[in-house]
């Protein structure tokens, strides 16, 4: 069994703490040396993936230290843990088993009675059987049409992970002949985010998905009236144009509202769900279940990645351990995920919530107060937008912000234009190169306002081009980064007891039951 | 004249860093008090809106304090010399004249021998005219059809403040029978971007909006070249589908290749300018030039509650050093944009840029260092998408990060459902109200990890519903109070001298004239 110490009583932590051991990038980037640091700072993923460290503030010597905290922080032994079945997510008392919906690392995991990985993998027939049916016309709607939409009605979890792949897919998709169907989603409680929805969408050959693992999301409940009513008025049969995303005990899942009900539960958390039957569901139908397996393989093989012991093969624990560094030694507050790929423009807002809501926490597992900083805040938008909005910040900013990119040496959709003497997809390479080395080296200029000061960090994840197996193993990258950052900050990364209090207090105010500022605040907005 | 101090040598500030004076906000916002709070700690914004900071870390004492500072940093003083026509932008040596697109404060402002609200009303006039003639099918394709989609190509302050502004009116628009034509935007060099936009696409019918100040943004003339490329591909005649916003002295300006140019010029910052030609081109033809003119309306009317002297009813101007307290004094690094109303679901990206690319800066005005921290990171989604994402972190993470609440009590679209006792749109807003006080008061638990420690600063803006003078006098507040902070740090606002080296490096890449690390990472890219 692991020990489950905290980041500040580990002795590789204290020795670091102690040594406050910078690294000046401007130098171990220059000239040949930075050209080895490139080649040599590079771990391998999966799906042809690379993960080049060579910009972060580490050497040699740093990463000795930092695989010495990985091997005393047991971080791989935990993992095993984990995909073996313990029960990590202490604070609700549950497995955590979202490795298991892609493959199988380690033994067998029985729960409930129940091989999970039985479970997880039927679920995904389940689903592929049904999209089969649907795209084949085997199922129609009630005019005996062919449906040809998908809308997704889930929050959180089941609504960003699950849109993030889809954007991240869609044109991939429509160019190598898999795309079956549209995906929208409804997410919001905002009345105008389902009727504008609703307003664009062709009823009529609709499948909504209802995505809830409770069954209960007050959110994700009100859309689904908000959406019988318009099928109703409509003049069509809501039960012709629902299915269900649930667990087994929920209200929905033996409703006979619904089309048809593919089952999670509770091991796999919202965040973590986009490879479970959440995801499954609208992208099986959205581009075919054979898309969402090697969506599902590329993220097992990173998994399997995640497995080793040796820091500098495990991309993961690596960049995990990294962003601890500059998180606890160095105290930089955030980090910037920045795709150089219009596909993956919603994939920051995914890891936004992946990130900040496993490891946002002041408690260890145990419930102690914590004595250092825990989760970054996480944002980013696609570059080469992101240069033309907040860079000006990251460059020449008084804080540092660590950077993590990812591009892509070919487009999605392989139509291209040469504009003096190069392509968009070079230009777009041009621009995430030269940015690293802006950010590292930065300009010495005599004008203090020209001058960039450089020693910014960042990685690279690099890739040939943004298929399915490649979007798998990028998502299972960052679920293990943050998952081993919890381990070293004994954390349990896998509840969210934070969104509580404001629910409690929302149902106040519909009940009317507030005083003092609250109700002076329900007044103002004449609830 | 002004006399531009550094933030540190100003006595009101050096006396608050002093004194760290600290309002214990789960005390201010208790029972009946925090009632009065609510009630009394609000200024009047235009369009009916209400700027609440009940929920900000002052009080009387602080607020005065704050008074002092504004006076002595002499705010206004700096606001009316710059709408007056000050060469304000000391790096550029430029006037900055985006409130004169929407108003006239001051005196006439007179340069390069014009009046330049003259001249940007001129503008305005010929983009309501060009409008006019396409909405009434005056001006027609070559197949002598009317135009029915607007496609803006820009990036930067050319895509994000226009987009986020036309997804805010979208729905608005169709309710109340303005909507003229669907607008849509290419920005990213990605050539994805521009494909995936263009496959959507109904050519013939389309009219495509080139905006570049200079005329020689790199990744807009690629995006111009893309798009020629599929009108001729189309068999379509691209001087029918083409128009150009740009500065008179661009090459773009007299071209023949457009239907028509409007104009701004080197006085509007691209971040400053959604209420000129280039936010005024894709508006006036998506919703009618009369809905841009209220658009202006508004912030006109919220530019003027911006010189007020009493901070009390200056809510820019309290916004701005309510935040400059929060981030020098109190060293919170992040503030969260946080709209509940999915209308405004891009309006945190445009004001990241606005925010970050205008005080992301380390020199003063004279290019000297500065010693306190500048701009913070701004970060933001749609609440209640938010709630189920990175709430977690704000409620119980490690970091304090101020939070900026917008409201309104009716939804657009006026369609909604009752479940539960209630409203989607009181459902929308009682989760507001319920994250202000959650955030204010915490709960105490004994399960620490069930504990809100409270304390943690938001204010809100409320409003009766996004109306086009609403969304003026927002985005007027929110470019004032990055106006006042630049003002508080000794900044030039108004350039972005971070992003030139990267771009010069690009260009390096594209000519093969690199060595060293910047010659790997090409390689790396395959570029």
């Amino acid at each position: 069994m692991a020990e489950w110490k905290n980041l500040d009583q580990l002795k590789a932590y204290q020795e670091m703490a102690e040594s406050k051991k910078t690294v000046d990038l401007k130098e171990a980037m220059k000239g040949e040396q930075g050209a080895v640091r490139v080649r040599e700072y590079a771990a391998p993923m999966a799906a042809g993936l690379s993960f080049c460290y060579a910009a972060r503030l580490v050497d040699d010597e740093l990463l000795e230290k930092l695989g010495e905290l990985a091997a005393e922080a047991q971080l791989t032994d935990k993992f095993e843990e984990l995909y073996n079945g313990a029960v990590i997510n202490t604070g609700e008392k549950r497995l955590v088993l979202h490795q298991l919906t892609r493959g199988q690392l380690g033994k067998a995991v029985i729960a409930d009675g129940t091989d999970k990985r039985a479970f997880y993998r039927e679920q995904q027939e389940k689903i592929a059987a049904f999209a089969k049916k649907v795209h084949d016309g085997e199922l129609l709607n009630e005019n005996g049409e062919k449906y040809t939409t998908a809308v997704q009605i889930g929050i959180g979890g089941s609504d960003l992970g699950p849109r993030a792949m889809y954007l991240a897919l869609e044109n991939w998709a429509r160019k190598h002949g898999h795309f079956k169907m549209e995906a929208r989603f409804i997410s919001n409680v905002d009345p105008d985010d389902a009727a504008a929805v609703l307003n664009a969408t062709d009823l009529a050959h609709t499948i909504f998905i209802l995505v809830s693992k409770s069954g209960t999301t007050l959110e994700t409940l009100t859309n689904e009236s908000f959406v019988k009513d318009a099928l109703k008025n409509a003049g069509l049969d809501a039960s012709k144009h629902m299915i269900a995303v649930t667990s087994e005990t929920s209200p929905l899942a033996k409703s006979a509202d619904y089309l048809a009900a593919f089952f999670m539960d509770d091991y796999i958390g919202g965040r973590y769900s986009s490879t479970s039957a959440v995801g499954g569901a609208v992208l099986s139908l959205a581009f075919g279940p054979d898309i969402f397996a090697r969506f599902l393989e590329g993220a097992a093989a990173e998994d399997k990645l995640a497995t080793e012991k040796d820091i500098r093969k495990n991309a993961a624990m690596l960049d995990a351990l990294i962003g601890m560094y500059e998180r606890n030694i160095l105290h930089y507050p955030c980090t910037a995920v920045l795709p150089y790929s219009q596909a993956l423009s919603r994939f920051p807002a995914h890891l936004q919530q992946l990130d900040m809501e496993s490891n946002g926490k002041s408690v260890n597992r145990f419930g102690e107060p914590v004595s250092y900083p825990t989760g970054p805040v996480i944002f980013g938008e696609p570059g080469t937008n992101g240069q033309h909005s907040f860079y000006q910040l990251l460059h020449q900013g008084t804080d540092i912000i660590p950077l993590q990119f990812i591009g892509f040496r070919n487009s999605q959709i392989e139509t291209d234009v040469v504009i003096q003497g190069s392509t968009s997809q070079q230009k777009l390479c041009a621009n995430v190169a030269a940015q690293i080395m802006a950010f590292a080296c930065g300009k010495e200029d005599e004008n203090r306002n020209k001058n960039f000061s450089g020693n910014r960090p960042s990685s690279i994840i690099v890739g040939d081009s943004l298929t399915p197996e490649a979007l798998g193993a990028l998502l299972s990258h960052f679920e293990n980064k943050v998952m081993f950052q919890g381990f070293l900050w004994n954390l349990n990364s896998f509840d969210q007891e934070g969104v509580q209090l404001g629910k409690v207090l929302a149902k106040k105010v519909l009940a009317h039951e507030t005083d003092g500022a609250l109700k002076a605040y329900s007044d103002l907005l004449n609830i």
